[in-house]
């Protein structure tokens, strides 16, 4: 008989809106220090990481996740070495570093040690042998701690963390304060991009949020989007720097450094999704204009979900 | 008590997705000899017109979805006068035609008039007044019949019908032979432009259909997409001409464009929206160029959702 | 095409457990000063009428909780007479009573006027009249404050309200103080019933309660219980009084008095289903005798859904 | 945080009603050569036998299902012995059986070998013990192929199977032919029972097909109640004999068996569960004599969930 799924994950995107998604297999769930884990397998996206309850990265679409994260800066960085990485349990965000033969030191900062355990164990297709990969340095630390004392400088610096969430590990990580350390350790030449959560235009308030937050700290702050199926719709990145602009480089200037660089891999990133990323509509242009609510550490954001 | 919502509209995006809104209130609820309609409000999109189903227009985003359908094909076109528009009962689309003042013609062919009627009563702010312009000319009947009897020709035609079901009134409005008829009726610089369904890159089956079977009768096809949050995700067109390329004109083009024929209402397109729907990410191309599936009369296509 | 229902009510039964039931129609939805109110038509159980979220009575299954409710109580009483109604807008508990012709004088107290106008205008098969009958006399008063300044004496007393919730209207309706209240108004032979929410053994919270509460009230009190699907489950209430057992009753006097009294409509109820609802199973009775919670208007009690 | 489960099992129990239990954990999930089996630890019921989508029981009620299903055969019977079980993967009635010391041979029948390792894996806590007393001979066969070729006579038969589904491993061992063979193997004395489905007044159809059916070959049928909470309402059993007739032991009689054979560890069963279970409420007594469906093995039944 071939009947309906039985099994499913209820992912509480809204208080008007739910998302039921079919569970085929739950390969693990419990809780570490710092928050639930769960890895299942879904009928729509495969392999899935959920953290608090929410989709971290799903077997089909993470390489549209984490291209967008990391290749945008990486390729507009003319020659990235030194790239820090906080978050990024799954060891993706890792892989699309390492993809550029330049880079020699990438260092990981995850509090999370179980996580990045469990997600070697279940999900090895996702981190592809990163981690013992030379040039990675990994560390189960705060990674706000960790930069306030660390010395060094850095080309590129992702910020690839949860939501931020009351009494959730990430909250901190997402303020004005915390930018004006990472700006501190990135040369001139430097890029940070965060990961900003939703880019649905009825639900700006975390990507208007981080935008603004930044622009407070960089003089050079571009968000850009791309869709994600297994997050319910386009997610939202902040590209942000003091000297160097990605809107600068035309999509034959991108196709010519991927091609420089030998980088063969790509499935999502060329010159044209450039361009597609980081020209956004004009509604959603206004709406992160119109939105100016600053990330502090007196008055940090909470996504709910309840 | 502040409480959940308690009542909600089912919408069973795929065998493994189901998406829950939660409904504030009930409008009509009924069937028409075509389709069963429903106008509900709901919490997340606002007013919303559903028919077998699916909703089809909320207040909040229907500016997105029926510029995006409309503006680029009346932009790219140096002077449209007659508009053909099949579907589009909710009045929308005929807006968007009628705020070009260049339109001295604006045919539309929605077979159900019981639709039209329910939207004019309960969703007036939609079509704004479209019905009665001088320049409409509304019908009630089959489109291809019209089209195959009509000795005309158009400028721009404008298909905006609900996904082809079996035994749904619109399956044949979908095929290469419908297209072919199409063609005739559109001059040298005429352009058809189609709401071609989900661009969620795992679920491009009708977009890719409408693309490829455009491509077999028309020389120059451009699919393009933009986020539409009430479908669920990104949402698939395809451009249609003999000569007008809509990927040649630059973001200024487009803007000075805009700014001649004194189109101030616009909320979503502009010259950088005109770009970010037409650059598609690299999956997405690789994916449409990938399926090679036609729609004929006699295999046509239909979007089941149980 | 035959799909699947479109709008579902949602009711959240427990922290573990989530009923949907297709939703029809929605023939009203507002609040009113106490509570929500919601009558909507459901696949499953026809015209419901919904305080607060919780479904009330149901057009298929009322006559099994209002028999179930009236009945039992009416017929243990040699010649009920005055009886007193607490809550009961839909006027099927008022039905009940009146269709014993023994009444002379039935006094409904239902706070709400907005819900009894309601009933009456789209449930009109839930009264049959007795809003009308000149042995009824409703107010829309607290029925608490009605009771303290009453100086009549009452057979019967049947307290028909919905579940006890903070800041809703019913809460000092269900504690020793106000069965206190209810005893003294009552004769020798008084009845009262008091309908006690859910009779599942896992969630007696309620139910024991209104029992042990009783029980320091009254020397005779008897749980029952019949099976009331729309409520999703069997449903308790409980008897209590302080010289009549239903208990002593035989099955065959319990049929002697429905056929003496006329009482030729009764579709639920005889001398069997009596039998049957006051012999709870072992393991019910040992959970009521195990739970010892009272409610008194300092610690009042509170049934949440969230 | 304390969030909301995230993990729901969804039970489409009708066309209009849908429950969603929460699920803390999958233990098992996989495809027999004959049904789908999971193993499921839910937030409401603790371990629960899922086969093919439907509940077959669950840790905090079976006690409730299978001393209701096994008890009042056995103790309406004056003296059990041999006990042909046709079923009962999970062990748990050929548990209550074996409680009865009387008993010396009880035969089980479970056609999947599969289902009845995995319980004993996942869920000992069901058959405590019981496929390793000396009493129990097991075999996974086809139970009708077995009774065919069988030459003994059984005291109590005991039907425990899965509702008939098309394709489904049972509904051969629901038809009048099957009960034919049943009354062969039966001494005067000899009672069979079988559990019959939901018996919601409103979902009566299997109930009602089942007890018709006993009624076209037994003269005795007495179909009984009780409600399973996990099962989303009342179950219904048919007790049939050819000679012993359960209403007419008084529940003292009852009381005195249990103690006679000193049944120590009844949770659920006692004299007066025993009539509260056979005294079915007027409406269930009209429906079940209302309807008239037999099932046979040219016309089967089957329930379906879609």
């Amino acid at each position: 008989m071939d009947s309906d799924p039985d099994k499913w994950f209820y992912d509480r995107v809204s208080q008007n809106l739910i998302q039921l998604h079919s569970i085929e297999d739950v390969l693990h769930s419990g809780r570490t220090k710092f928050q639930s884990v769960e890895i299942i397998r879904t009928g729509s996206y495969g392999l899935c990481l959920v953290l608090d309850g929410r989709i971290q990265s799903s077997e089909i679409d993470e390489f549209v996740y984490h291209e967008a994260l990391v290749q945008p800066a990486m390729i507009v960085h003319p020659y990235p070495e030194r790239v820090f990485i906080a978050g990024g349990g799954e060891g993706a965000t890792l892989r699309e570093v390492l993809s550029h033969k330049t880079v020699t030191r990438a260092v990981m900062i995850d509090i999370d040690d179980e996580v990045v355990a469990l997600c070697q164990r279940f999900m090895p297709d996702f981190s592809r042998g990163s981690f013992s990969d030379k040039r990675t340095e990994l560390y189960h630390l705060d990674a706000r701690d960790y930069l306030a004392k660390c010395r060094e400088q850095f080309d590129i610096m992702i910020i690839d963390l949860p939501e931020p969430m009351e009494e959730g590990p990430a909250y901190l990580l997402y303020t004005r304060e915390f930018y004006e350390l990472v700006r501190d350790k990135l040369g001139d030449d430097g890029i940070i991009c965060v990961q900003s959560g939703s880019a649905s235009f009825n639900e700006l308030l975390n990507f208007a949020a981080v935008y603004n937050t930044l622009k407070s700290v960089f003089p050079i702050v571009c968000p850009y989007q791309v869709d994600v199926p297994s997050f319910g719709g386009p997610w939202g990145f902040c590209f942000a720097s003091s000297k160097l602009n990605p809107v600068a480089i035309s999509p034959a200037e991108v196709d010519k450094r991927i091609s420089d660089r030998a980088l063969d891999g790509l499935k999502l990133y060329d010159g044209l999704t450039h361009q597609n990323m980081f020209s956004l509509p004009k509604h959603m242009r206004s709406r992160l204009n119109d939105m100016t609510r600053l990330i502090t550490d007196k008055e940090p954001l909470y996504i709910y979900h309840s």
